[in-house]
């Protein structure tokens, strides 16, 4: 056959980029594996290994021979334990059958876009935000349309912008709260307000909760129950510190149960059953003594690095209230933050997050620093900073 | 909001059918719960819980604090040892770039569609054949086409058929090799002609060898090599007998390697951790000694229960040469063989697949039997339905 024969491939793989973050990582490493020394504040990952009542109960699991498929929505421990979870965290009354357990908020975003949109549909997020979120509209053929947020609105989209935005194709917004990268919680006010336009429209609202559990300040409250059209996606990466073990949770609104269990189904399957093991000792006080305290040092981290970033000349808007990133108005110092991460790995040996990994609104202007690394090596890292804009 | 207020549901979601089998096994479940013996088989999953090898793997992974997310294609070591696993198994040189390590196979298979399908582009595939495959198709808003396939060719699409269909918004073939549920591989010749009509028409084959090892007789080979438009779905849940880790892969042809990767880090991130580096252990001896004494007791099996049903007067129409199905022709015993499906259940506690999970072409007279039990419930399975029979 000759080389040039056509092969198919989908538009949409044109469509969606590649994080920009992946090549820096990559230079990181081969600059690591020559002998220099970085400080990682890119990397969206708690440093944490997973909590050890976690590990033991995902051993435990193993030991017992538990390696058999589950059901397609997962153990109904889990989602009673999850359910449990809404009830102690929340006060709020979300049944079992209403949680579709999933491989990783990975798969809660995908079973939430195969539900929801059809090709041609248009789906609102807020710009920045976290890259996937987008992508997965462009995988089921959707159409993410971004809309621009900036401090103003705590870098999100609020009810009256929703409204003033929908379009004829518009089928849902999603919304992160806390944000990837700003941190950034959505005023429990608004989310119902967001829920009531979409619904008025015919439309979903999606609330991305990942982070939630990470927040430094007042507690964030679910949007599970903002209203009969709210899909919730949460993870065990983050606040359990569960990333590698792939396990997350989409909670449909009641009606919509018994489509995403077919979906599920069909096309997970189920996730991971050690994982999913593992998971139930994260409902245990040993856990969460040790996810709170991790929390108060991602608070301190902080703290810290918000403090820091402002005395170089990078503008934070605002103590972030949650999430393990900040998103930092570079302008007084670049008008390139691509070129300028790339100048701070090499000659600095610092890796950040360019904002165009986010979006298009003022990427150019924005890093996301992630305190994701001990308080010694984000003290390292902005002192390497002061030097790097010392010398410019 | 009123309870009549339109909420978005995607068209997919109608055109996606949930396993029969499941309404099946959860009545089967109610049985037991109520006191009754049942014997299953219509349980697609090996047995046995997972190679002790592959476990203590899993353990020492997580007691290492395995925990954090891998590359989006999976470990290095991983891909190497696929790699190797080829050159070993099948005298193939397939470069480790080109595998992709997904969640189950099931990731490999929405990521082959991803990479593949636009919304209306047509996908030819078998009937009967796994239900999955065809939804995976509808969720990336392609069109399912299936091409009922019989006994004469061995229940699989060959290439002269594929050249008579192929139609003007064809734009890829799947076939399974070994198939559920018929259990038939593709003769060697036949899938590097299925590969070459295909190309000629600037389209992909895409080739589910997730069954592969698992043959009781000449051993399949793999058609990852078998044209630059190949690809191939793998599984570490069947010959591996890894189901609940939830691991498998896809191997792309040359040129589709940053396509694939892109897409599953936005899709994926990864497939879980633990799984992973449990997955090296499957390709030690120790490990590979325990496969293929399961893959000994699996013919065995089919031996027993292939002449078993026959003698009932069920055909087989030939010795399946693989996986742990049998897909039976039962239209000398009944002309509906979901209501068949349901009175052997509740009158003689043996659950088996009816024919309308894996298409339409003849479903009604067709029942797909697994050997995933013991011999002994074999036997015993069969004496029911031998008494079942003897009643009507």
């Amino acid at each position: 056959m000759p080389e040039t024969a056509t092969r198919p491939l989908a538009q949409r793989v044109a469509h969606i980029q590649p994080f920009h973050v992946m090549a820096l990582l990559t230079r990181a490493r081969d600059l690591e594996a020559a002998g220099r020394s970085i400080v990682h504040m890119e990397i969206g990952e708690p440093d944490f290994a997973t909590a050890e009542p976690v590990v033991e109960a995902g051993v435990a699991a193993l030991r017992a021979g538990r390696t058999q498929y589950t059901s397609a929505a997962g153990l109904p421990e889990l989602r009673e334990a999850i359910a449990g979870h809404y009830r102690a965290r929340h006060g709020e009354r979300v049944p079992a059958g209403r949680i579709v357990v999933t491989p990783g908020a990975s798969g809660a975003l995908l079973l939430a876009m195969a539900l929801l949109v059809e090709p041609g549909d248009e789906v609102l997020l807020p710009d920045p935000g976290y890259p996937c979120n987008r992508n997965f509209v462009r995988t089921l053929n959707g159409l993410p349309r971004l809309l621009p947020v900036d401090a103003d609105s705590g870098y999100q989209i609020l009810p009256e912008r929703l409204c003033a935005e929908w379009a004829e194709d518009t089928v849902a917004a999603m919304i992160g709260s806390p944000s990837n990268p700003t941190g950034t919680l959505v005023p429990d006010e608004a989310v119902g307000g967001l829920a009531g336009e979409a619904a008025s429209r015919g439309g979903a609202l999606i609330v991305d909760e990942i982070y939630h559990g990470l927040e430094y300040g007042g507690r964030a409250h679910t949007a599970a129950n903002a209203g009969d059209n709210c899909f919730v996606v949460n993870s065990f990466s983050k606040y359990f510190g569960m990333t590698g073990w792939r396990l997350g949770w989409l909670v449909v609104p009641e009606g919509y149960e018994a489509h995403a269990e077919k979906l599920t189904q069909n096309i997970f399957i189920a996730a991971a059953t050690v994982s999913q093991h593992a998971a139930l000792a994260c409902f245990t006080p040993d856990a969460e003594a040790v996810f709170e305290e991790r929390r108060r040092i991602f608070g301190e981290r902080r703290d810290y690095l918000a403090d820091a970033l402002e005395r170089l000349g990078f503008r934070i808007n605002g103590r972030p209230q949650g999430a393990f990133y900040l998103y930092a108005d570079c302008s007084a110092l670049t008008d390139d933050s691509f070129a300028f991460a790339g100048r701070l790995l090499e000659e600095a040996g610092v890796a950040a997050t360019p904002g165009r990994d986010f979006g298009d609104y003022r990427a150019d202007a924005h890093m996301r620093f992630a305190y994701t690394t001990s308080l010694e090596q984000l003290e390292e890292g902005v002192e390497r900073l002061r030097g790097f804009l010392d010398r410019q």
